[in-house]
Parts: C-alpha cells; structure tokens; sequence
C-alpha cells in the first residue's frame, strides 16, 4: 500500500525529512482552467487587446502565489524556486482561460505544489476579475501535467 | 454590457472604492472537489478514522487561507472574516472528497474570494498530502455556491 | 462541561461565528519572562544604557508580532488593534527580562491571544539577540493576566 | 566577555554576515509546554481519542510557524528547513500537554529560533483551543534541549 | 516642541493607543518618481502600447504592497483599506515615470503611510523592471501630497 | 537595444529561469535619505541620544523588509539573505537623515532589489515616526550605489 510520507509511524503530521535527499534539477507543470460564457470571455479578450487587461492581472497573481506556496500549504517545504511562468489563453471551445503554470527549482523537492498553486490562484483571480459580469463561472479541472527530477524521475498525466 | 469594476475608465487595474458602500452581514458558499481512485480514497477514509489525517489538516489549511485572501487576490479588499467553516466529506461516488467552504463578515465587500480561496486551498493540500500516493488527482470543478448580503442580494448557483 | 468553541458538533475544527457577538473595547495583557544567569543579564542592562540595544529589538518584535496572530494562530479571527505596548524590565532577582504585553481592540473577540502572541515573540527575541553569551535561558511562565470586555466580563490571575 | 553578535562594533542591530560561515548539516530541538488542570487536560485527551483534536492543530501551527520564523524574529537569518517535526504529549503528572519541536536544515546559520518558534507557537495555539474552558493556563518554561552543526559543535540543556 | 507619538514617556516604542479616536473617511495621496535616461523611458513607453507592460507590473505592485503596510512599518495600526488607486505617467521632461497613489479608508488612524508605501513599492518594481537596461535609475522624491479625515484636518503639500 | 528579461518573446510577465546561471556571491549597495527641516532632525538626534530612538526603529525596519523583497517585488526571485546592515546618519546639511542599506546573499541572481528595499522601508518608517512633527518631509533620491557578483561584474554609481 502506498505509504502517505506527510505522517509519522503514530500517523501524527510531520514536515519530512529531506535533508537526506540529492540536490536535483526539479521541474512541474500544471493546468488549470477558468469556464465561462462567451459574453464574458469577449471581456477577457478584448480587454487583452486594448484595455482592463485581466490577464496580466492573474498572470502576475499567479507568479506571487508560487512564491507564498510553503506559506498556503501546511506541510511544503520552503523552496528557492528559479523560475516561475504562467501561459494564460483565451479558448472559444471551452468558453473560456486555460492556464498552464511552469515551476523549475534546484532543491531537495519537487515543485508541484507550487505549479498547482500558481495555476489555481491565477484562476482565482481572473474568476475575482469578471464575478461582477458572471458568477456562475467554474474553475478546474486543476491538475498536475508532468514532473521532472528527484528520485521518482519524469511524471507525465495521460490524456 | 457587464462592466468590470477593477478596471479604471483607462482600463488600468485598481482596487475599487467601496467607501460609501453600505456594512452588511455578508457570506459566500463555493465548493471544489479532488477526484481520485477508490484505492487513494481508501487512504484518506482509513486516516480520519485512526490516524493520518489528511481531512484535517486540509480543513486548517483552507480556514487560514482564507484569511490570506487579500494578500494572494490583487485587488481583494482586506476584510475581517467573523466565521470560516471548511466541509470535507469522502465520496466514493467521485471517488475522492467533496470540499464546501462557508465565510462570514459584515462589511462592505462580498467573501466569495474567501470562500473560494478556502475551497482552493484545501484541495491543494489534500493533493500534496496524497500526491505520494497518486499524482494523477483531479481538483474541481471549483464554484461559488451562494452568496447573501450587498446590493446584489441573493445569489444562488443552478444545478 | 466546558465547550470547545473551536471545535463544531462533529468535532472538525472551525473559526468559530461571531458575528452576532457585539463590538465592544476589548483589553488583553500578558506576561513572559527569559530567565538568565546575572552574567548575561548585565549585557543586557549594558546595552539599554549604552549600546547593542536588546530590550529595544524585542519590544519592536513584539508589536510586529501582535499584527501577525491570526497568521500564527490557526483559528484566531483576524482584528484591527488599536493599541500594543510591550513592558520589558531587567530583573535582578530572577534573573532576567520580565515582559508584559497589554493589547486593545475594538471588535467581536478579545485580544488575548494577541497579548501573549506578542509577549512570546518578545521573549524569543531576546533569546535570539543573547544566545551567543547563554544557551540555556529559559522563557516563560507565559500567562494571561487581565482580560476586559465582551461578554465574559473582567478576567484577572491569581497571584 | 561575550559578544552579542547581532550588533555591530557601534552598537548597531545587523543582521550578521554568515556568507563566510560553512554549509553544515544543523540540528535543533526545543521543548515547551503547557500546564492547565486536570479537567482542561481531560478535555484534551478525549477529543485526540475522538474528536475536537487540539493537538492535531497545535502540531500544524508550530509546523507552519517554523517556516515563519524569520519574518518573526527581527535579525534571524531566512532559512531553507528540510524537516519539522512537533511531539505533543498529555502528560497527567503536569497536569498538560508537553511539546517537543526538531527542526533540521542544511545551512549557514543553526536552526534553535525554529525550533523554539514551533514550540511556542503550539503552545500558545494549545492556549487558544482551550481557553474557552481555563485562562489560567501557564505556558513554559521554553528552553533549547539540543543544538548539532556548526563550529560550535554540539549543545545538550542540562537537567 | 512637537511630540512623537510613537514613543512613550519613557522613550520607549509603542503603538500608540486610537481606541478614543473617531472613526472618520481618511484620505491620503503620494507621489514618487523614477528618473531614467530617455533610452529606457523609450522601453517604458513601448511596452505599454504593444508588449511588456512596465506600468502595469508597477501598478498591481503598489496596490499589493498598500494591503502590507502595517506588516512592512513596524508601529503603524492595520487599517481596511477601502480604495487604492496608482496612476503611473510616463513623463518625458524628467525623463521618467511619475507616480501618484491614492488610498481612502474609514477608520480611527491616516493612510498616508499606505499611500506613501504604494507609491515607492510601484517605484521600486519599475526599477526592477528596468534594471537589466540601466542601473543608475533614481527614485523620488517621495512625499504626501494630501492628507484628510481626522483631528488634524486637511493638509496639502506646498509646491 | 536593451533586453527587458522580465518579459518573454510575447511580452508577458514571467520569473526568468535562473536555473542555469552559476551560483557566485553577491552584494549590493543602496541609498537613500530622507530630508526634513533642523528642527524635525533635532528631534532625531537627541532620541538618538537619550530616547525615543527613531533611528533604531527605522533600522528594523528595514533589515526585516529585505528579507520581504520577494515578496513584495513582483518578479523578484526568493534568496536566502546572508547579511542586511543597514547605517542611517543625521546630516546636518541635509538636513535630515543618510540610508546606506548593505545585502549579501551566495545565490544565482542579484540582492539589488533587497538593499533598495531595505532603504526605502527604512526611509518610510522615519517618515512614519516623524510626521507627527513634520509632514512634508521628502525621501530619496533611492538609488543603487554598487553591485559585486554575477556575469555583469561590478557595477558602482557615478557622482
């Protein structure tokens, strides 16, 4: 059975020992995604292009959130995280933002927390930006698209 | 056609004054979920019951973002929250556990960040404290619920 | 028996409605210690007078800390003071620093925990600032002295 | 004499230069505790069997205090923690609950305030869980029970 | 001779109490300024019209840091800003960018210290911004504009 | 043309990888002041003196907000911060007070932003203990004085 490494044998929550493991490149990806009528993403489009620019807003929301990730998260260890990107695009299929967050760090663990965390706040925040147009928007599916470094090696989701 | 408050009429952001706006008992409902297998599910029904638990520390997690709100969403008003209650429920229909956050204040801005954020959060913690297990967890659909108090009145999510 | 007020009916932990609770003036003050042997307590003194200025560090330490408790303190509401003042005496007879915190507010909750949140934080500066000289300080009792306002009335300590 | 290292030749606080200093492995462990009667205590040992776990959530918040310790502690360097861990344990011979925090990092500087941090902030949430039932609550003493790494080698507190 | 409200009569810091003030509308506007050479203003110019908004990293900076104010200034109250407002003017004749920031509350303490705090965090991200094109950037002068709500009236900079 | 790296090739935000640039030690240097009339300086100085210690408090001030840089920088990468002096000096000819903010850090970018951080917080906080007396008081001009470490060598400001 998997073994959930944030409790200790007593099943009290610990942050785990890391000292222990390899400085390694590490590197995540996630996704998340903002859905909503196409009268308000027409807000979100042309406000990219002219003015009100919505995603700049939650792209810079997004950048700050990664930064406070052992802050948010109760058992993360504080990372000195090297880059951080947030690819913010308007899609008339969904209708709606699909946000995709970018993590590298060199450290002891990985960053999937942080890219988790980036892409979520981003959304929280275009969702912030438009509630007064529409409230009934949905944010998800948030989910971890791949993982490079440390001891488990490269994760990648399926389709 | 909607307007979007946190923009100026030049378009440029800014955190809309609310000074003459009236100080009402204001709350806000979101939801979130993470999805996962029967299998990690298993881990997270086994820990609420004898040890490990991963529900109440997501719990604490949520409740203390939501008084982050301000400092994560740019142009969030600062408010002071007067109830946070986080509602985690295993569901093997999903299979993997439902999220419902409620936030209380009187003031003169709505808690939907809050709640939303408290929502957010929580699942982001379940997913960090499971991710040993599972990577391939899914958070969301994330949503608001209801929402009492303001100008606005009333409003509550469709099916 | 005495209720949890931070615990719902089923247990979980919340932060807890006081949003029917009225606004009144709320006073909190509390007491640390850091006990030393003389050597190290007369650099202290020293440095009061003169230069390398402890007391001066921990009592700033202190109010800033005071701002922070409901980021410490899981289920603590968040509450605009009004008022903190940090106490920090030399004492020869203990040896050591005596540190009394007292916290105002206006608001639905009291301010204890404000008032030891800075007395602690106080007492760990001071640890800090010394802990090249001495090791083996120790701090605390750390206790509530006085409560004033809301529905419970004055509280006042034994001797 | 000693010499307080965080002020400099003037008499000035500075956060001091360890850019110098080796990289070692560092250790620290901290105790606190906290007395109440043995009816408080009773509460406290039910709800860890059952339900209402206050020391569930003390345990989180000295976890998430260690990584705050230096926006708390004016001149205390910033510090990447590789591991927490907080052992609270009802002890009826108090009559409370006694705290142990061991923080671990790979750094410059030791990690005895992030240790002492955990514990008091346990401590004090331990406090705010059950002051509802008893104010008269005594916290400490709060003293470091070991220190590794470093050039000066080991410390062990005396009895 | 004019008193410093920061100290008491010992000379020793404090917050100084408010709870007897009345809580009023406050106002407060700050200006700052970074001087640059026109090669860099040229780059400032550019990205606002097409790409690599400057001014819009600036401006969501300073609203950010307006909600820090009380963790940032040791002594000052946390207040609940109602309104922030960063008007970033590129400026030619300095040639640079100006900076005017407007903060409004209802409370018992000014916002000029938000205001001015705003203004010179939008000031220190330009030069941020800007610094891989030119490092010998000035900032300000930095100072209140306007001031009003409470006792003391309205205060206006002279010219 | 000078290279804005704060944007990539689309012109939107991002953290830029630092992940491959070599880890060197850093320095920098900052300055800045704040000019009052000799009447509000002589309140400075004789605080100095005797009580009411301005210089002290502002001094905090600004060591504890260059290890917030990051966070308050949009883009700014987290560093772990080796040494913060900060020298602030009344000038008579000013009149008023000299900032000189002083960061090292062992890292993979630059400590510019956290040594004009640490002096522009340093600057408001003198504003902020001082504008009882004086609010016209002006701060800056904030400039970078000299930057060691890194590709681009040493950097040092002109007369």
């Amino acid at each position: 059975m998997a073994e959930l490494t944030h409790f200790d044998d007593s099943g009290n929550a610990h942050m785990v020992d890391v000292s222990g493991k390899a400085v390694t490149d590490r590197l995540a990806v996630a996704e998340s995604s903002v859905t909503m009528t196409p009268e308000t993403l027409a807000l979100v489009v042309q406000g990219t292009a002219k003015k009100g620019d919505v995603l700049g807003v939650a792209r810079l929301a997004g950048i700050m959130a990664a930064k406070k990730t052992a802050d948010l998260i109760p058992l993360c260890h504080p990372l000195p995280i090297t880059k951080v990107t947030l690819d913010l695009t308007p899609d008339e299929t969904l209708p709606g933002v699909r946000i995709r967050a970018t993590v590298k760090t060199s450290g002891q663990t990985g960053v999937e927390m942080e890219a988790l965390t980036a892409a979520s706040i981003a959304a929280l925040t275009i969702y912030d930006m438009l509630k007064a147009a529409e409230k009934g928007m949905e944010i998800g599916p948030t989910r971890l698209l791949r993982k490079e470094g440390g001891k488990s090696g490269v994760y990648e989701a399926g389709q």
